[in-house]
């Protein structure tokens, strides 16, 4: 399975059209390649170029943003990447826990079902009458939720998002 | 109390010398003002700039290195760029934890601790031989990283960290 902070990273360089490696690891057993370049947290993804490794999904965005100036996934009026960020965030604090449904049962995943379609609620809203985040181009923002697009069928979802999710969750996963 | 999420771009509206209005908030009565310019989280700091609020207070320290570019808060490599963005996410994903340890007692307590000392032995690390993170510049890791100064005396603390951190609990907030 894809980690989707690793795929975040694999679409940007794709984007940027650069070569990269792959290395992939097993994180039941992590590799000493890990802990040594990743000593906080001991987690993927690390981006490792020109010898200096990069952690943080986030982080290895605006790394490569800058490194790579062209096709740029961050707009110039720093207003606009602000909400870029603003949106990536909430991702990794909020819409990420999505995931998290598969292993509840009862009166938390209802707890937890709520929370979740609140918030996407938000990026609904965010995302209304525009094709990405941004307008008409990928960019952070569009990276860090694109999984999404593996529990909801298409991606932007620029509506029936919240009923999409239902249904993948009544399909795959009937509460009991 | 200051919140030390405001704090820090209060401190960097200084470090560029931006004239601002502070407007506090009782974060046990919040304002319709802080609902409507932060719907999401509903959470201070927000700054509110030519009539635009932007929240999440990392978001908010790039747009303002990116909106007045004199006394830069991060340094022009993008590698060290990564490094500063790095550490000031370690400050709120892990270190900022270190406040809570007031409200624990017993057990508790002492796992909070010793997590509390393996995260500060990282910023120790890092801090070594250098003035600041990123050298002799103050930057974004400090100035996310620098309420630890109202713990332990002095920022940055090059060294002698933990030694103090253990010593302003044992004086202030004694284990029972």
């Amino acid at each position: 399975m894809v980690n989707p902070f690793g795929l975040r990273i694999v679409q940007a360089l794709k984007l940027k059209g650069i070569e990269y490696e792959a290395i992939d690891e097993d994180l039941s057993n992590k590799s000493a390649l890990l802990v040594n370049y990743n000593p906080v947290y001991k987690k993927v993804p690390v981006l490792v170029h020109n010898g200096n490794p990069i952690s943080e999904s986030l982080v290895i965005l605006e790394y490569i943003n800058e490194t790579w100036k062209h096709n740029p996934i961050l707009p110039e009026d720093p207003f606009e990447r602000a909400r870029e960020r603003f949106w990536a965030k909430f991702n990794n604090e909020k819409v990420k826990d999505l995931r998290f449904l598969f292993h509840q049962e009862g009166k938390e995943r209802k707890e937890a079902m709520a929370a979740s379609v609140e918030n996407l609620k938000f990026v609904e809203e965010e995302l209304k009458g525009k094709k990405f985040f941004g307008g008409e181009k990928v960019g952070l923002a569009d990276l860090v939720l694109g999984w999404l697009a593996n529990l909801i069928d298409t991606w932007p979802p620029h509506d029936k998002m919240i009923i999409k999710y239902h249904a993948f969750y009544d399909k795959y996963h009937p509460a009991k």
